[in-house]
C-alpha cells in the first residue's frame, strides 16, 4: 500500500447474489470513491471474499481495520465519512459512536500498529 | 505490536461451544507457544471473535495474515510450523503448499505491506 493513502479498496469483490456478468462491486466502489475525491489504493483481493465488499483502513503507526459488508449503492456516504474520520486520526482509532453503523457492524478484524 | 515479533496471539479468544468457566483457549494457545519457545505478542481481541482462536502474522514490509479456526489442542504443531515459515520470509508470503491445511482453510484476511 502506498504510504500516503489510508484506505485500500478491493476491486475484485463481488457481493453475494449479484450478477456475475455485471461490473464488479469493488471496482464500482473504487470508481465512486474516486469521483468523490477520496484517495485510496486499489487492491486485488484481501482474502475476505465472503464478506464483500471489503476495504482496509491502514497506515504507519495506526490500527488497521478490515471492513466488509459494503454495498457501493447504499454505503458510499458512510464510507466517505469513515475515510475522513480515520484519516484525521493519528492512531487509527475512530471513536465507536463516530463510526457509521455499517462500519460498526462489519468489522472483520482490527490489528494493532507495529512499533517502529 | 513489538517490532521484533512476527506473530500476535489473541489471549481472550474462546472457541465456540467451549466451557465459559474454563481457561480461555487463546491464553492456553499463547502459553503452549511460549512453552515451545515461539516468540509472540499477546493481544486482547482482534475483533474476529466468531472465528476463534485468532492469531495475526505481521511485520514491517510484510503481508499481514489474520488467521482463525485454531484449536490449541489440535493445531499447535501447525502453528509452530507456520510461525517459523512466516518468520523466515522477507515479505510475509509463505508458498501455498508450505502452509498447513488449517492455515490455508482459515485465512480471515490478508493485507499488503505499507510502503516505507
Amino acid at each position: 500500500m502506498s504510504k500516503q493513502n489510508s484506505l485500500a479498496v478491493c476491486i475484485t469483490c463481488r457481493r453475494a447474489g449479484t450478477d456475475p456478468q455485471a461490473s464488479r462491486d469493488g471496482a464500482r466502489l473504487s470508481e465512486a470513491l474516486a469521483a468523490r475525491g477520496v484517495p485510496h489504493d486499489r487492491q486485488e483481493c484481501f482474502s475476505a471474499c465472503d464478506r464483500s465488499c471489503v476495504v482496509v483502513f491502514l497506515g504507519a503507526g495506526r490500527w488497521t481495520y478490515v471492513q466488509g459488508g459494503l454495498d457501493p449503492d447504499r454505503h458510499l456516504d458512510d464510507l466517505v465519512d469513515m475515510a475522513g474520520a480515520y484519516a484525521a486520526t493519528a492512531d487509527g482509532l475512530v471513536p465507536w459512536r463516530a463510526r457509521p453503523e455499517v462500519i460498526r457492524k462489519n468489522t472483520i478484524a482490527r490489528i494493532p500498529p507495529i512499533e517502529v
